[in-house]
């Protein structure tokens, strides 16, 4: 169900629709737009007396929504939500118009290899550095990441080089300890119906970037951010990086088209992941560039200086010059879209 | 790695060995077998001198183990794991010759409901009870389930009727619980790859049925189950509940094959899941006769006293009419290929 | 569109009726069953007068079909068909109660190969006798069979052994071929949506086995059928040999929950090859009991004296003697189901 | 097998190695590239011997070839290849740094239709015009193409607009034609493992354009290839459209990752169609830029002036005033990237 407020209502009307909301024992979710707002509840009741709220000041009608999400919908906020992540050196925005950068590597593995990293990425310009200290693995015996000790060499280079932090949480534990560390909860592709750590990150203060599980459906993949947003944290990237097919040349198949999809139904940013979505070194500027030009909001590439001797998916990683290389090409071709990349 | 014990080793000497391998930072796995005890070693470390465990009394070989798992694999223990599982009625046993059925509704919605589908099952023999405390939904609006109460009411099925009691663990909070309420705990597909759960899992006291996620491979699934063995617990349970692929008159693809293809590599018992497996109530019967005829080592299937008037999964639940009748034929089937079904 | 012929109607009512749609440049269809007659109408012409119909002697109603099939629907024809293929020694029956085996090798490679063959099957009782004279093969550098001269020896198998022959047409060429010295004529999965082959497989004299497409849907499974229906041929028997998914551990995907959801829609047999279906030797005997428990209506397995010198598929063929095995278990199975093996 | 040509072999020597080649009962395929000419050798021995023709006048190397495909392989022939499309108004070029652009109706309908909406592509500037007189559809009951006279409404679009035509063909017959009457021979998506159809398609004297299979791997779908190129037609060129996944908001999975992995492998061209690819009017667009960004050699796009008439795929069909502002957009992309678009 989703109120849309007038253009010219106040702040007082719409704070007393939701309070109305609220003493019915649903959730009021109040979403302001350029032009109205509107205001999104949920509560799973399907019962409620709309009368009582359409004669309300200030209200211009109450709309059910039969789609299976709300929040994340269209319906609830026509402009694209733009992100907007405070960064030492400043303000790095998603979506709209803006398009983010992230680099790095995929797993911190020594405070020597990722300052190294951080340092070869700065000249290139980008804003926001990647590295997981969390690493779910296949394995029970492959290198599971460094854990606090690592968050702590993000930290580091978040004040030696300035950049914004991304980083995943894999559990309600690790992910108390990203929001106090990083810019940005990243919840992976296999955790994507993880509902427990979904909830976890609605109550974050921090952003969240959430990848797509490898059989996501879109309406999964939309219901799963929804999760998140139900519980009141609206600064939520998607994060496309390949699902999985019969098709043996590439790790996942990236489905670009889920961009347009996507954009047809929800305001939220969503970016791509070219490293992990194609699993092959010599896809990623080639699938970078399409992913730009399909109209991503973003892109998370992994970049590593020595990624023969990387501990975990070297073979798909890129060195620090072929980024600035990607970089360039990737600004050109958002430049043609009339987009800014931060 | 596997260290391969004489048959007439003394349990002194394995001791000695299980020592010696701690003492080096490695962990050791003994698994006692019919004719003799092999020990896993995990750690993840590539460089351990294998001449010294070589010559330790009643040690016959140390054998490199390539696959990615080990402690799941027949190379470790060559006979079918039979996971005893205590419930008030006596043990039911499953794996090697033993099938074992388990019904119930998918979700513990009252307790009139839970009582009165209990009811209905007990005459017809079969031992253990499921239905969700904890529910995965896709929707943040849907029924997440009664949680703790929800517990009470199967502990309550339970003591009036004898049954073993299978739930879901959606997050360790959860699985503290389930493993205090009920007798097996259930990690669901969606949470296949929730690494932090299933460590936990193998931290349980508790017997672990693990379903197979909705896109994993064989080597994921056993990888998953890996986790769970390599923190100590051996009582582990596959299940098989249908994969996502194209085909689209079923709510999932279920992938029967995977039974001969776990029995080739793994001592694990693999069950099946019917009911979400196909998503389809006509479908049940002949998926589940078609799973046992394959060599499943047991049936997951949901019944419910009135699948129209269901919270969740209504469409795939049986009436315990049927479920008489589907296990009449089940037992027959296994008879065919001279296995108990308990 | 469909006409539903009253009980009683005589031969020259249904046909009058069929004149009447002919006259209207439609196509009709006389399907007769036990209880009933009913005359599917085709010819793609969304006006044609109803009223004229239903008012003809014998007719009870004219009935709009909306599913995109017709001919094979259980609309049409509410008994399931019961194609009957002439061979030297009887006749073999698919479908209703019958249960009917396919056993030979891959391909037919040599005379002396197929006669060696044929022989060690003669004694299991099995009817119907497979090899590919034409093999459609990824690789044009492949054994492509060995055609006419192939043709004539299955012919040779025939005479000596009594077997009823099924072979594989690959195009309008070897059609007319495979119809001269075939009893029945097999479209594989790679022409599954080949319809200028389907529409000649139509106007063909001899019953059709038509496989599944690796990706075909149900509903494409079921309009390819109608296809050959549609051209007059109703003996037909589709054959689900495994689709194509993510899953790594087997050729193919063999999707039996397409069994009863074909039952659950069409009149037509339907069969299984567990060989193709799985690609792997040990895989065919679990999955072949798992077919007939899932109610196939017959099942195709390739057979091989020496599987290891094959020249194409070994890896997935038995041994005669362990073809004999699977034909008593098989046989246990469907008499379980009161249905007769032949 | 393939032999190296020293750069300055004489025409001679290539043709005395050839002829040996052939003596031995094998098929010789000279392949000239700008520094050197390659021969293939194909013929599926195993066993001949290389010393003959190592030590023969103007050979460098032999060189077994273990990938299964051999023509269609860089090694054979490191330049991609540029297929020349003669038509009235010149010729066009694709591949290497020639991207083409083909536009049309799915179908060719009536010729009212199709010359309306040539008169309104002509403007564009795009060369290639794409209809179908023969149209493979899922019903028999769908509209089937206009056949020979839809060749003639092709032929005359082609006289009026002076436009190359790129059409299909479904079986031997229609192929006959097609080549008499188009400029390109297309062959699609559910004919691509049609082996017969490919190898009549490699004896055609025209250009063929190969699109790939709803659940083609890469090494089928270039050893689809293979098959043309075996017969002596070195004119093919690849087209991407889409795979068949669980992933529903698109007619198919467009796997843009195919173009750096077949560029990886092959010179031949490789063309994307996002109009099949998405099944979605407002996919095409952002499709069409990624594909280009991806590294397409050219794209196949569906326009229709009467989208919501159209017999077939109006859904997927764009305006042509829409398919300029995409040429224009496409344009710019491919200048970026230093290509010319024709």
């Amino acid at each position: 169900m989703l109120v849309v407020m007038q253009s010219h209502a106040t702040d007082e009307q719409v704070r007393s629709v939701c309070d109305k909301i609220e003493s019915l024992g649903l959730k009021a979710h109040p979403i302001p737009g350029a032009g109205r707002t509107a205001i999104g509840i949920t509560g799973n009741n399907g019962a409620i007396d709309l009368g009582i709220l359409e004669s309300m000041p200030g209200v211009i009608e109450c709309i059910p929504v039969t789609k299976p999400y709300k929040l994340v919908s269209l319906d609830v906020k026509t402009e694209p939500t733009i992100v907007r992540i405070p960064i030492p050196s400043g303000d790095v925005l998603i979506g709209g118009p803006h398009l983010a950068m992230v680099a790095g590597p995929c797993a911190v593995e020594t405070e020597e290899q990722t300052l190294a990293i951080a340092e070869q990425l700065q000249p290139t310009g980008v804003h926001l550095f990647r590295g997981g200290a969390y690493k779910p693995r296949t394995s029970p015996y492959s290198f599971q990441g460094l854990g606090l000790p690592g968050l702590k060499i993000l930290e580091k280079v978040r004040k030696l080089y300035g950049f914004g932090i991304v980083t995943e949480a894999v559990d309600n534990e690790s992910l108390d300890l990203v929001e106090e560390y990083a810019d940005v909860i990243q919840i992976g592709a296999r955790n994507m119906q993880n509902f427990s750590l979904l909830k976890r990150a609605g109550r974050a203060k921090k952003p969240v970037l959430l990848k797509r599980g490898m059989s996501a459906t879109l309406d999964e993949f939309l219901m799963a951010a929804e999760y998140i947003l139900s519980e009141g944290n609206y600064n939520v990237m998607l994060c496309e990086r390949g699902v999985r097919t019969f098709s043996d040349f590439s790790r996942n198949t990236l489905d670009l088209a889920v961009i347009p999809a996507v954009k047809k139904r929800s305001h939220l940013p969503i970016l791509v992941d070219p490293s992990h979505g194609t699993g092959k070194r010599h896809k990623v500027l080639p699938m970078s560039r399409a992913a730009v030009a399909a109209g991503a909001d973003g892109l998370l590439v992994e970049v590593h200086h020595q990624p023969d001797k990387a501990l975990s998916d070297g073979i798909q990683s890129i060195l620090p010059s072929e980024y600035a290389d990607l970089l360039s090409e990737v600004r050109a071709i958002s430049s043609l879209l009339h987009r800014h990349l931060n």
